[in-house]
């Protein structure tokens, strides 16, 4: 039986790389056992900060159905849709504006944060879409009346709105929508090749969906222990970048390579060569399923046209009720 | 041949009265023969400042049909709907919200001073949808790329950044949109029959569509020149209310009445007699076609479905040249 009902969405920024997988995805991948899913490529959100650049939309677009499909998201259990194709996320996007108190958009922490972050990029996205963010991500939840929403850290306080603008319209009208609940998914933190955060903007990622020879190629490169020049110096795992990649592809392992590092058994090489090997077998599927799906772009865009239809009938009857509870 | 497309709307406030008619509905009917006309009860509007209430609306609406209807608006020629059965108004809302800085909407004029006039009678509206009425008034003019829109004074500020959300689509994009042009309406301005200006509120108001002995009691009640007590006291049309009506209803003798009423050849009674007896006359359509659409709700119903209709057809094709242009 289904735990619950989920609603979660991620931008297509066209900047996927293996530690964005395993940050959301795999958890994702984890969550279509156990409730009913609905996931959403959120390319209206993709707007508050890129209205001005949508020329790549659609190509980050059909690559970010590809990431989700070479994951594991089976396209038949869970409901796996663009945003913009269900007109009814713009509909209950207006009627919520209208009862959502400026001030509560205002105080939402992330945005005079994130509008700061982007002003210092030299983006001017000061825009009345950006300030309602967090009112189209509502209005994405509560469309499929979803009861559990995996979120990180940051997003606590939009689904604290979402929440309270659920309260209100339950109040204002008839209780239609259930008050989403926040699931945090403690994802783990895959640094870059470099030790840094993982970034493409860095060049320090590891593509996602990489074939073995490419994971083989970045694993070679990943820091470890600047401290260790000869492969009879003893290491430290605590200060080696391929060892946080051991703690996350590797678990069974830990242990002998920790003792094997400090007491100078094995070399870095080695040790490097062997954490590939682990992360080839860790990822194979998702590469197998990569090539699949990227000879077969009518399938996919199949896939993404037939979730748009499933969903769009689940929202077009919560739309039916909203508007009664409305008189509209 | 067309003079060009024209948009218009009005709130289903509930609170239609003669001078509204005169302020915006009569020129509507005017309108309708030299343009391609589009006009929709914006219900969403409606809901930028009245939320909370909703439970009137479908009341309000049945009968804002039933004044234009009775107005004279051909319901062939024109096409009337209700805005929010053509969802498209809410589609292009939420794309236009993208691009729209939020200082343009914060310095809209009318902004400030609504929300001051609305919070001293207690009503707090300060909500994300109330800032951005001016986005869905343009999405509203632009999906039927209306050339023209006759506004009152007061709505020029919106129809200004309209246009300049239109030059910004127009140029981050594609040019889609005509800029579209305000045309002034100078409408008579018609007082209650206190003399103040006519509101439901006052209780002074004459209802619209009202019928002949309606009128004539309505009327009966008009103030005169208060300084004219008796019939052979001379008075003055200058301070006197009914005289302001015979202006608006009764401009042929306008010379014949201002003389008799200095020379004192006329008496009030008899003025206001023949006032009313002109305005019977004047709006003897308006009751009779109120009449027969009030008999039958069906027929009224069927002609906002038909409207809504083709205005969706309009607004489908504005629809597809936008998301091309935004590669959506
Ligand atoms: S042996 Fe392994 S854990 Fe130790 S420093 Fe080298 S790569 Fe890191
Ligand atoms: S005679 Fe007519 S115009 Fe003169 S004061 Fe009376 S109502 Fe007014």
């Amino acid at each position: 039986m289904s735990k619950g009902r989920i609603f979660s969405g991620m931008q297509p920024s066209g900047k996927f790389h293996l530690g964005n997988y395993l940050g959301a995805l795999e958890n994702w991948v984890r969550l279509q056992n156990d409730y009913e899913c609905f996931f959403s490529i959120v390319d209206l959100h993709a707007l508050t900060s890129k209205f001005e650049d949508t020329g790549s939309l659609p190509e980050n677009i059909h690559h970010m159905a590809l990431d989700w499909l070479s994951a594991g998201l089976d396209p038949e259990r869970n409901i796996i849709f663009i945003q913009s194709q269900v007109k009814e996320h713009h509909e209950l996007h207006l009627l919520l504006s209208m009862m959502t108190p400026l001030s509560w958009l205002e105080r939402v922490p992330t945005y005079k944060d994130k509008l700061q972050q982007l002003g210092a990029q030299g983006k001017d996205i000061n825009t009345y879409g950006f300030l309602g963010y967090p009112v189209l991500m509502t209005a994405d939840i509560v469309l499929y009346k979803a009861d559990t929403v995996p979120v990180g850290e940051d997003q606590i306080p939009h689904l604290e709105l979402a929440r309270e603008i659920v309260r209100r319209f339950n109040h204002l009208y008839r209780p239609v929508f259930p008050e989403p609940l926040a699931q945090l998914s403690k994802a783990p933190l895959l640094p870059g090749i470099d030790g840094r955060k993982m970034s493409k903007s860095y060049g320090n990622e590891i593509p996602y969906a990489a074939s073995p020879d490419e994971i083989r190629g970045r694993v070679r490169l990943i820091v470890t222990d600047p401290q260790r020049v000869k492969k009879s110096d003893p290491g430290n795992p605590a200060v080696c970048t391929a060892y946080k990649f051991h703690e996350i592809f590797n678990a069974s392992q830990l242990d002998a390579i920790n003792a094997g590092c400090r007491q100078a058994n094995i070399g870095c090489v080695d040790c490097k060569k062997n954490l590939a090997e682990q992360m080839v077998v860790h990822l194979a599927d998702i590469h197998v399923r990569r090539d699949k799906y990227a000879a077969n772009p009518a399938r996919v865009k199949e896939i993404l046209f037939y979730g748009a239809e499933r969903a769009r009938k689940v929202a077009a009857a919560t739309m039916e009720e909203v508007r009664q509870a409305m008189h509209l």
